[in-house]
């Protein structure tokens, strides 16, 4: 807007009838809140959501995975990459960014297995660590009861998603997620807590939580929190041929 | 995750190492960490992300504006439709949405002319008010200096978009707003502010904002802060033959 | 401030410099920042940090207790009242206020028992519970190692106090709490959690925390979070004979 | 609390209703939460809540002025110490801290001259500010009418205190500050802004209030946001004979 719109000169009209009563501030001009410095700096869009922006960095683009990943002891990556897309090879364990991030945009793609194989946590299970630490659920959680807190989209154990917008089993599916990483105290503890806000195929699901600590399987994620900076971006391998593509990430 | 991750095992491993010092909690097991219920709410999303998901209202589906929208009087709105969109018309005045809402998601897509006219505030300008009073800025910002904080993607006179992801004119572009009403005390003061985020073209452009008031052309927003409960979606005419399209919302 | 500090007059200095190069906001004038309405309403100190200020209601003034207090079942409260305090009365159960209260500032006094018996949660333990629900923890902790998260001026089981500034047994000790409720989405789920500052005799304990649910002695506190209104101030019954002086307590 | 108190019981009595129809959580064992490492310090506090504690900084005891504090150029500082107190001398400018600080505890005593003398800004002005740019207001403001976010208690032309709880001109008057500092991000703009709790005479006036920016006297904070550490306590000099007294400081 520049000109008044009715809604200020709704606002206006009340403050003349207040102020025949009491004190107010001096009228300002239109141009002593108009902002000019510093320029906001200029991105190009991808051409779809799943495209990265100009300003991210392609941690996958449906081929190489070595360029950007490593598997835990920084060696090639053992997952398989065909048709586009990566998959996790049981036994072959994490992998993890080369690049180390905290507050970031992630856009990443996943897909559990067509052909639907146990149940609870044992279909279609794998993970995103934000930091090496924070998990975000990834799981078949299609007509899949778990506990609400371990399910797609849940940060583990921590919170469940608001909703399950989940697609069917051999379906592709996003995460936007935007990841605030913690500061700390001098004395290790939180300053302040990882937040993360996911939008899960264009749906919200996590609205700007605020994490207790490190994901735990077992006990107390406050007990476990302890001073850290930039960490990698890891996928886990639960043992279940889940697959990812179109991963992206901004620094925030 | 269920079962250890070799996070987990790391940490286990450090715990150990220092229960030989100090006293630990007693040790628990996994269940004890499980939320079983209530069973998170299922809902299907869109085959796009400019497709609704099943549990949004539908605020404009490309044919019919008068179910969901008014003029400013509450009667027909004045804009035209026309190939599956809704566009400005110069002087009808500001259309609304008959529902009221407060904490909501809001996906709405715009275009601004293709043909160029106008620079700075004066080229493709219109906005989205939530709650009738918080204003997310509506601009051609292709190429079209502005003051930071009244460009596309702002929070009009209080926070400039992080980036300008703008699309060139005539193209279509995307908002993705997570808006968190205001809570008020009873003196009419913010208990919490409203906060914002939005993803323009799939990019974070706000980050969870916290608005000081209501959007002001003129003076201190703070000034005009005043109780109010849910309000309508307002698009604003600003004289320049903006348009809208895939108008959908979901209340959180 | 009024006239222009030598802060501000660098700061003047710095923009100056700056507005060779940049475009910078109109300049304003010192009375365009001054908000005159409405008028901060007055309150008169007290003449101590114990005594209550004008706007405050008197919970105990050392006197009659039955005036503002119940037992459990809304009768009599059974504890001794004798030199000017209050003193827990084994078996007769906790005491609340008959009004109800969300957010406040509570002004309390209280002493453990100058002859030392038991140790670790067994020593001088009683506890003030806001709204009924959120426990800060009243407890002999001089000298006396009991679990961090339960020592006094803990938030029981949620935060241990930043330090632990106890009197000795047998001396007069005060809390001055500052407490936010929390407020509720229409699902019974937090919108925002309880908040806490405490000076304990006049140090920094607990420096805005926010609770993860009610005060639980077993289990996982955001299970137990359940939509609730003001309500009453309670003293807990631990089963020692701890006393309290003192009290006051202003809405905010 | 260690036993079930009355509260918990019912919470349980809840429980077991729920568990006929739904899964709960696997239950746990008072012990499992339980965090007994590390142990908090001790701190001893002052006899009285205008004495230091053991972990305070005392900035001004009543004698000596240069030990701790200097002038605005590092030199000797120019105001008057007698009778246990300090008082500005008009002319000699401001008087700040040799030691640099961010989060903290501020105890600070101040006294406006009996003798009442000019009128809203005019009447015992000086100012506290918090690393060398967040003024927190010191002024005569009993029956002595300015704009409210001026007035004492205030953060300077940002936030009115709460209530207006000043005592009578040539009274001793306690402020008890908790000062957060901010945290920033990479581009020099706040990742985390400033927060301030006061305590007027024992009355809370400000809650946990974040600041815009840097206290100005013309225009707007936000523009004036600019990264910076540590930094002294500043006392100033606005030409009105205000005394301090009994300053003492905690890191947080």
């Amino acid at each position: 807007m520049k000109k008044i719109s009715f809604l200020a000169l709704t606002f206006l009209a009340i403050a003349s009838t207040i102020s025949a009563q009491t004190k107010q501030p001096m009228e300002m001009k239109p141009e002593m809140t108009e902002i000019w410095e510093p320029e906001v700096p200029v991105v190009t869009p991808g051409r779809t959501a799943a495209d990265a922006p100009s300003d991210a960095i392609i941690l996958f683009d449906g081929n190489d995975l070595s360029k950007e990943w490593t598997n835990a002891e920084g060696g090639l990556p053992g997952w398989k990459v065909a048709d586009g897309c990566v998959t996790v090879v049981k036994g072959a364990g994490i992998i993890k960014t080369k690049k180390l991030f905290d507050d970031c945009q992630l856009h990443i793609e996943w897909r559990t297995p067509a052909k639907v194989e146990g149940e609870s946590q044992g279909r279609g299970n794998s993970g995103i660590f934000m930091q090496e630490r924070y998990e975000v659920q990834v799981l078949d959680s299609y007509n899949n009861r778990t506990y609400r807190n371990g399910q797609a989209g849940s940060i583990y154990k921590q919170y469940a998603p608001l909703v399950n917008v989940c697609k069917a089993p051999g379906e592709w599916q996003s995460y936007d997620i935007i990841y605030t990483a913690p500061r700390f105290n001098n004395d290790g503890t939180y300053f302040t807590r990882p937040a993360i806000t996911i939008l899960q195929n264009g749906v919200l699901i996590q609205n700007h939580v605020e994490l207790r600590g490190p994901t735990q399987y077992i006990g107390i994620p406050e007990y476990f929190v302890e001073k850290h900076g930039a960490a990698a971006i890891v996928l886990q391998d639960h043992g279940n041929p889940v697959s990812f593509r179109n991963i992206w990430i901004r620094k925030l």
